[in-house]
């Protein structure tokens, strides 16, 4: 993705092949920063201080901390520690698990002396692989918007997303918001309302940065507009990613998606859920009661982080001093809201057939209720 | 209502009789300060920039403003242009205009020299009877409250609000608050989960510190959470507000009112309104079509207010600059969604039949379809 002059992905390996570099998506939209994490400590830390997030980035980055803990100690002892230290810092994005395993069973039957490379191989090949997939993820939403826009003969398609599911959260091209860049670049006029996403802010600070810098047409609204706007008839369709979805279709994806999918089904708005097949918990069938949801820190809903005037990034108290506060990061939206999954094999019903369908190779063991 | 040791209104004439006094809310919950408005302009500042706010009390701020008007100009041109100017300042808030109407016919056949004084008088009586009204609602509300602490052998009732419908939106009491208020005196164990309510924050920074000073327990969620809790079983009722109500029983609220309804009737989670009939638009059936909807700046939406470390009060700027935003200030929620509408003179369905069996008198040209 193109900033300024300079085309980025959120992950690099470092020139001297001892560190990975990350864009600091915590100083955004208003500091563009790159950092270095030399140690899986620093990785550890990105990801769980969400420098960088989303479930697709956050699998990359993790990939390639298991490759810096090799490097420093190659045994079987560290592998594991790593794996286990690395899939503690977000209990609800279902492939750093994926990201992680995939590591472990390409270096596990390796001498310790080839083991660092082979796991930065494999680190760059997931992230390779994750450019691909959102491309695809692209094409095939692509297709979803020309449709209504074709229906609306042209006029402006105007798009709801929630959180950034953009290509800050993967390496590039993102899942939700990969369609949309497809769809403007080949000159279907599109219009994205961005949820800002309390508490982190995401939408305002990641997904209007993303489209900005793009170029979309794109308006901020509070997390408790899209209701009214879907009732007015501003909104022609949804499109969120997504942290785990389950075989039978019931997507985790950041708190919030479950009531814009409510007002969605309320209003007739087609509600879509964009995902690499890897964000697909192929175990669990019931999202509501089982994927894990993480509690974050109260001080995300008492505090917000903004930019005074002499540019400086604050901290500001929101709430009374001493006031309380809970912060589940994520809901559930059930499958029976989701009007259908946009993945990299093309598009299917949020359920079990939908998902067999397109990934028949997933329709054995796993897929057994 | 309490402060400290001192009972507080929300507005009271000044000693001096030349001036209305008000409690800040701007500065809420970071600072405690009263404000003096003496001329309409500064009664409309207020009311436009949300010094106060909340239907209750917007309508008597506004008797006020004419009270003062009349003290420098008691003329018919004066009465009419003060009605007009502060009708103006709020669009979507009923009783504002019901407060106006009420003073000038208190007003209109007197002699010049005794107009201001009726004006004065009349914002009194609005007053106190909103007092009056507001106890009634929360004795009523109490109610309902005490069968579900029954219901659950005692155990706490959670009850999820919006925005801010406490003491601090009437003149006192409150109307979704209030049978909060006297439930928790009553020994009934409630806790409170507050929305945060963007773009002002009325849940953290007003809902919360009504809470915490009246000693109720009180957890603060941003908006997005409210869904997550209902499908998890940690709401038992969800209170809110109302700025204008149809005779149809559609509830126009703050912004996000919506989605919480939504995600209450998915969850079987009763979901209630609050309001004096000085609330209700009889003139109004279907509110979506029928209730215009206030937008306010975008900037609210861009930034957010709260205290640095230092304990000033700074605006941050939350997205890029230059980002677009748009700040519609209410939404509506059906009456299908309403389980019940909480009044002066009991709880009753969110229908025409409901308000007519408890509001007989308006059963006649205005209830006409």
């Amino acid at each position: 993705m193109r900033i300024g002059d300079t085309w980025y992905r959120t992950i690099w390996p470092s020139d001297d092949g001892v560190a990975v570099e990350i864009i600091d998506q915590t100083f955004l939209p208003h500091v563009f920063s790159v950092r270095r994490l030399e140690h899986i400590e620093e990785v550890a830390e990105a990801i769980r201080t969400m420098r960088v997030r989303g479930a697709p980035l956050i699998g990359a980055t993790a990939a390639y901390g298991v490759g810096l803990a090799l490097l420093r100690d190659p045994s079987n002892g560290s592998l594991h520690r790593a794996e286990e230290f690395l899939a503690a810092t977000r209990p609800t994005a279902v492939n750093l698990r994926w990201a992680l395993a995939r590591v472990r069973s390409a270096v596990e039957s390796l001498p310790a002396g080839e083991r660092a490379r082979a796991a930065w191989e494999t680190a760059a090949k997931i992230c390779d692989e994750d450019v691909s997939i959102c491309r695809r993820i692209g094409e095939h939403g692509a297709v979803l918007m020309r449709k209504i826009s074709t229906r609306k003969c042209g006029e402006t398609v105007h798009v709801l997303t929630h959180c950034n599911a953009g290509w800050l959260a993967t390496v590039d091209w993102g899942t939700a918001l990969a369609p949309i860049y497809m769809s403007h670049d080949a000159g279907v006029a599109v219009h994205v309302w961005v949820d800002e996403t309390r508490p982190r802010n995401q939408g305002a600070s990641l997904t209007a940065f993303e489209l900005g810098s793009h170029g979309v047409p794109h308006t901020l609204i509070v997390d408790n507009a899209g209701g009214h706007l879907m009732q007015r008839g501003l909104v022609d369709m949804c499109i969120v990613g997504t942290d785990r979805t389950t075989a039978d279709g019931d997507v985790a994806n950041k708190i919030g998606t479950y009531l814009k999918a409510l007002a969605a089904r309320d209003n007739s708005v087609p509600f879509f859920v964009a995902l690499p097949s890897t964000t697909v918990d192929w175990a669990a069938a019931d999202g509501v009661s089982g994927i894990p949801i993480e509690e974050r820190s109260p001080e995300e809903v008492t505090t917000a982080r903004g930019r005074v005037g002499d540019g400086a990034l604050v901290d500001v108290a929101i709430a009374p001093d001493g006031c309380r506060a809970y912060n589940p990061a994520f809901d559930v939206t059930p499958a029976r809201l989701v009007t259908g999954l946009i993945t990299e094999r093309g598009v299917c019903a949020a359920s079990r057939d939908g998902l067999s369908h397109l990934f028949p190779e997933r329709g054995g063991l796993e897929l057994a209720p």
